[in-house]
């Protein structure tokens, strides 16, 4: 089971993917008291959008729709920093730390698949970073990892985008260089925890232009996703919708040599086979 | 006037404070189409309301009433780091950067006027940050800062509370000594823009069970509020409701010598004369 936020015909629903993968099943018709999956998550409504869709036929081919981000309004939205084997390696700095590096994401920072991700003026800078986004699904505050799976309603992709030198105006904090308004997006749909097997198998791969430039598997996290599970809820409750950005592998363009930036009409895919694809192009901001 | 979200026997309202501060005119009953103050802002209806209490008699005594968070439900909340003269000689590694430091809190991290904040478990290193609160009114991306002021809509003061061990988990990126849900506040009320005279003169205190900690005046922020809406504005549009914790004086606990934390049964209080009184107690958190 496939949960997309699309629009079609003009008009934002959301729905479930058929299993050939050409139709979707319309749930915001379907379930008229649940506009939404952010609406679905919080109410807890996932598994009765699973039945209703299990027995429908195709309202509308998905090759017509266009995605809008797949949780529509996350609560709140932690990104990972600094993760997967290798990582630490790229950023000296951190390596002396044993707790990950959290930062926090606007709603507005990311579009859904196959939107364009925007490069600003202000910058030439414009990075990748693919990702594996952990949708929470159950709310907890202090959760032990040994449970954190089962707060975690499903799976979908990020392509976490940076501003690269805005990065670091700062000698703390990125968030001015991961907060432009579309530069990172989410995608391409949810795919329901008990659907996927073991986390560790996951395997990130992230191609710009059909170039492989990242590759690792969640194995190789230094902070596993049910750590971040634990580690977040330890300050604040996770509650149902937030999104966890869950740290992206070696390979972003900034670390190349030489750096390698975003260009318009360069497309970038975020793939994990037990997920799917996440796929932008680029274009410049169209000023008005 | 002084516009409050409280309580008032079970019931979360909003409304105006009459002249001598003794009553509140409940504008959730006047404009029932307003539920509240985060709704004013985001549909402009706050000059509305300013005449809807300009002729009316209290509803209830301010006595009488719990405050909760003055903006009930912001859209983005924006903390200015390392501001104020001499702030940045407390932050060596700061010193280079001509940049802001900007890092995120979510709403749930901040309680209102009167209540108290929380001391988790995990630490005894709560500590207080003073703060001037500018609520945004008016919507803008890559605002000027010759325009900045009018996209205010007030001004509110803020208690920016730090769990100081958990701010450097990681190298970079204060998120998760900044987000302790209950751990900082916002208060006591909104007061309009165009009832404050200039920013510069504002100046900011901060007591701790009466003794002076903060004291410093806006003219000496390195960061001036209306460069910190330019600034912010460039990377991602600014709405009505979003909040800009506009960074504190020097002088926070974890600055003296030895470190003093904050101790259930202390009171802090953060004050500008033109604005009010932020008041909150220390209490330790009850696990349920």
């Amino acid at each position: 089971m496939r949960f997309v936020t699309c629009r079609y015909e003009g008009k934002t629903t959301w729905g479930a993917v058929t299993e050939d993968e050409t139709g979707v099943i319309d749930l915001g018709r379907r379930l008229p008291d649940v506009p939404n999956l952010s609406a679905a998550l919080k109410t807890g409504r996932l598994t009765e959008a699973k039945e209703a869709a299990g027995w429908a036929d195709a309202d509308f081919a998905l090759a017509d729709v266009e995605y809008d981000r797949t949780v529509p309004f996350p609560g709140k939205i932690f990104c990972i920093g600094v993760n997967y084997g290798g990582r630490n390696a790229e950023y000296e700095d951190a390596t002396s730390s044993n707790k990950p590096s959290v930062f926090i994401r606007f709603p507005e920072s990311l579009t859904g698949h196959k939107q364009a991700l925007v490069r600003p003026p202000e910058s030439v800078q414009l990075d990748y970073e693919g990702e594996i986004v952990a949708v929470i699904g159950r709310r907890g505050r202090r959760i032990p990892r040994s449970r954190a799976r089962d707060h975690i309603a499903g799976l979908t992709l990020g392509n976490e985008g940076t501003i690269r030198d805005w990065l670091r105006h700062a000698k703390f904090n990125v968030t001015q260089g991961k907060n432009w308004e579309r530069s990172g997006s989410m995608g391409p749909w949810l795919v329901p925890t008990e659907e996927i097997g073991n986390f560790e198998d996951l395997r990130l791969q992230t191609r710009v232009n059909g170039e492989l430039r990242q590759d690792d598997t969640v194995a190789s996290m230094a902070f596993p996703i049910e750590f971040q599970i634990e580690y977040l809820s330890t300050f604040i409750t996770l509650e149902p919708g937030d999104v966890i950005y869950t740290g992206t592998p070696i390979g972003a363009g900034a670390r190349l040599e030489p750096p390698q930036w975003l260009e318009p009409g360069d497309v970038v895919e975020v793939s994990v086979d037990q997920i799917g694809t996440l796929e932008n192009s680029i274009q410049d901001e169209v000023l008005s």
